[in-house]
């Protein structure tokens, strides 16, 4: 796997595992935003995470959700959206842009989930563009997970549409050195490999779907049947091709991360929140730890004393 | 009290009490830094808080403690300062810049009492004229905290050189209109009244010294003994001159509230992290908290659909 040089971004190192912000610092500011970003890049975690989907005029912009969720956003005249809310690929990236996610709606259970979260006077959903040129002003790795849509048409073409406009934003961007493309959808990793074979692959996995798990979202995700693979997980991804292999991270056992390292492969945890849980995935030798909480990581490394 | 255009930005207004971040925003960023306060002003809160001593070479610098501590500070080789560590009145500004507060010793109390503190990749004292010239590009209105020094020869000298110091800087920078002269020390409040009337002051007080108590730090203080006070603190507040009354928050009863109110000052509580406190705070009518952790008062000042 040592073509990949994005690699040695992702790996752990002698300080232990690598520190991924999720979806900026979604404990401590609203999700996806480009002011979590910055804080990340404030506090030298290593790489962060986010998410990419398409508008309906096929602008990629970095939001979580299919639909884009009444629980953060609010439209122009303040009012929350609906519940549930308009389907992004139907809305224009101008009607998009006029919401306002600087704030969680604290009358929602997500909206409850994260009691330090701050707000924002106002934020608006980035697009790729914007996320990738701020990341290339910093030195961020970055986990770009792309959400192909459950419901698009025709869902080949939906792979091929966002592989290529992602991996074209990272060329324009200037990053592909330091970025890992990442999915739940196994399918859209095989295209982002034939047209873009030098940036490294990362699997997602999530098998149990235990809807008692903070891990369940509303949402509908692309992705495989996992409970039908005839394999071990790791060696899943090695065959297809892999060199993340990225694990919820109550399902990730010591054994299989010995496995996924003699198979080659990195090994990054999400979401990893309690000091506890956190703890755990430090002594199970991760490669990286992906948090809403990147303070609280960095925490138990300090008092480890490491970085 | 109306001549003090100022206080609009510290009185609580119909979205209920204004939130300061202390220290910038200790919870989640190493206190004292340009990062936390610049957090502060992402976030939008009304105010930060902030710590002015002096060094050797008599520049105003913002720091909590009259000597710099082991707990929180790296030597330029990057070794933990003893404990005690050196008086930032005997260390030049440039040994002082030489220190880097980037991340709290978990191997102390200190460094350990702020699990979700972040790291900085690494940081410096900053000057007084340096928060003041962020500040002018904020909105931010600012406690700074005066402490004057318990080991100086002459105490009012001291209290003359720091209110002269901190006044000009203050003038300076350009942000008279947004500044509150916080201290401890009665003392060089009266100063700062003769020398700048028209900077509103505020009057901190801590009666009990309770060990137990978080507010508790191992540095001394100048400040009256509040014990033998004959009259009320809110009255001996508004007796002295002062604009505002600044109890620790476990000592501030809903009468004294009152009591303030009725003789036109503004009550600001410190420092209150958890969130049951918070909300006796806002139940009480306080016009402002002051936090470590300054998205926790937004969140409960969300869930009451409060700004």
């Amino acid at each position: 796997m040592s073509q990949f040089l994005q690699l040695a971004g992702f790996r752990a190192g002698p300080d232990g595992p690598r520190v991924s912000g999720h979806r900026g610092a979604r404990g401590v500011l609203p999700e996806n935003t480009l002011e979590g970003f910055a804080f990340c890049q404030t506090i030298g975690v290593d790489s962060i995470e986010f998410d990419v989907v398409m508008t309906k005029d096929r602008v990629p912009v970095v939001v979580h959700n299919h639909t884009l969720d009444g629980s953060l956003a609010r439209d122009a005249s303040g009012l929350w959206l609906p519940d549930p809310g308009p389907r992004v690929a139907e809305m224009t990236f101008q009607d998009l842009r006029a919401c306002d996610i600087g704030a969680a709606n604290r009358a929602t259970e997500y909206g409850r989930r994260y009691s330090d979260q701050a707000r924002l006077p106002s934020a608006r959903v980035p697009t790729l563009d914007e996320v990738l040129a701020f990341a290339a002003k910093s030195d961020l790795y970055l986990f770009v997970e792309m959400k192909t849509d459950p419901d698009a048409p025709d869902m080949e073409q939906e792979r091929r549409d966002m592989a290529q406009a992602v991996v074209a934003a990272v060329r324009k961007a200037g990053v592909a050195n330091r970025v890992a493309m990442h999915s739940f959808d196994w399918g859209i990793l095989d295209v982002c490999r034939k047209i873009a074979p030098d940036l490294p692959t990362s699997y997602l996995s999530y098998v149990t779907k235990n809807p008692q798990e903070e891990a369940q979202s509303a949402d509908r995700t692309v992705e495989p049947d996992l409970t039908q693979l005839t394999m071990s997980l790791p060696q899943a991804v090695a065959d297809a091709g892999g060199q993340m292999w990225c694990p919820f991270f109550m399902e990730v056992t010591q054994e299989q991360v010995e496995e996924a390292h003699a198979l080659g492969l990195l090994v990054n945890a999400w979401t990893v929140n309690s000091v506890r849980d956190i703890n755990r995935m430090i002594d199970m030798g991760l490669d990286g730890i992906v948090t809403d909480f990147p303070g609280r990581v960095q925490d138990c490394l300090l008092r480890r004393n490491l970085k």
